[in-house]
């Protein structure tokens, strides 16, 4: 328990951290990069709660809140410093992503939906926060041009669905597939893997 | 039943279509642009479903995602071929937003809403799939500027709203309310008819 | 209650124009306009029903619908005039914020949630109809960058926790409430206080 929540909190810094860096590019002030920054946090999350009408879970405990306040004190107090560090923020922002799209998938069946609502969901949890993040800083959404993003939370799902089918213990079900997707996205980056771009529009 | 779900099928891939070509043409991914036609074949039914508090209605059987994923492909194969279907897809959309129309207006009344609150489902179901792709292509919703699009979805509104009042059947109340649409937005396209520009803001 | 109606219409109304000016200056037809006034005025409190999973305010009255038009309806008729009227406006806005965190905030608690959640939700009723109106308009939202209208949410919020716990009347904790959001608003813009806009990233 205590160590999934630690990868949450570590989760939630780094996509928080992602989120208040590209609002400072935008010389946002410090309450918009705030905000800018927990869109990107609990984003996904939200909008997975409302679809499956639960009540968001960033509202039975402040702690989100508070993490994303540390991460805007992190980058206002150590601001260059923060930035050199991508490599570390890479890392936990995988991780993040692995935890958060398990959470999502558990979520969902807990919910009483089928295999594929699930999958949609860890997507959805782990791709909406960064989609708003763009759309609020007024940038074409990045993960639909540059990553492999959200097809690692695809091939998790995926995996999750296997180990579940297998009948593998919960606990070994969920880090097959957080660490599917930790995987798929480690690689991508490192072998420059991506999707093709859609050609088909005539823009000569 | 089985004609009513051919059309829907064929209205969700003509806004399927229509997201993905907008996609290609700011160079997304194949999976980028999966989500943006899928937001727009999905959107409008999501958001009236989350504001009355229903499931949304995608959730409950994955046709809609198998369709969309029907238009990205044709896209991938038959990419110029598809884009010169202008015509037919314009028909395609037309009858697809009829029917969205219809089936808004009639979840709304079912969930025991008046029907002021109808009429604007139904523009929201049938609208707000084209602004959410617009937002995602970072670009100015286009029925803002260009189209009576969703002043057609208010006229089949009111249409159903004078049928219902006339005690008329169900058939017929759907059929004269989507072709109420059906015909404004075909006549306002043909004869150039758009609403008025907004003067007024100190431009010069 | 009649009052608080008054000032309700109002605050509508001051939000509702906001909107369709902006719309305006991008040359946006009536029906978009309508859209992004009605966006702005509702936007905030409609993300707060969602979250809070209650019906939508505007759902169970037509009220909000009718202002937003009558906004409409003066910008058409008397565009250059009203935009002159921008120290009217700035008050009747304000005013609406005040009264808008209040509401925010009650149902909220009402709902039986936590006070920070209050707090959170009173922020959430009075910014996000501006920044869903700036992300219609392809602009960066401006709250982000100029003003210190959500921290103004904030403080009201905080005054509000603090007459509660003080035992106060319900009455006066609203006044003081929405008082302390119209004075931190009107001080601000008065003596040109921001919050600082946030370094750190290499933009150089």
């Amino acid at each position: 328990m205590n160590f999934i929540h630690l990868i949450d909190y570590a989760g939630t810094f780094a996509f928080a951290i992602s989120g208040i860096r590209l609002a400072s590019a935008k010389r946002f002030d410090w309450f918009g990069a705030y905000v800018v920054g927990l869109v990107t946090a609990i984003g996904g999350g939200t909008t997975r709660d409302l679809l499956l009408n639960v009540t968001p879970f960033w509202m039975t405990q402040p702690s989100y809140l508070i993490v994303t306040g540390l991460a805007l004190i992190s980058v206002i107090l150590f601001g260059k410093f923060i930035i050199r560090l991508n490599n570390t923020f890479f890392i936990f922002d995988t991780i993040g992503l692995g935890l958060f799209v398990v959470v999502g998938i558990e979520r969902t069946l807990d919910a009483g939906f089928p295999f594929w609502v699930a999958i949609v969901m860890g997507m959805i949890t782990g791709s909406v926060g960064g989609i708003t993040r763009d759309i609020l800083i007024n940038e074409l959404p990045l993960i639909f041009r540059k990553d492999i993003y959200a097809l690692a939370c695809v091939i998790g799902g995926v995996v999750f669905l296997c180990c579940y089918e297998a009948h593998f213990s919960s606990t070994i079900t969920q880090i097959l597939s957080a660490a599917s997707v930790i995987l798929t996205r480690v690689l991508a980056v490192k072998y420059h893997i991506s999707i093709p771009v859609l050609k088909g529009h005539d823009d000569n």
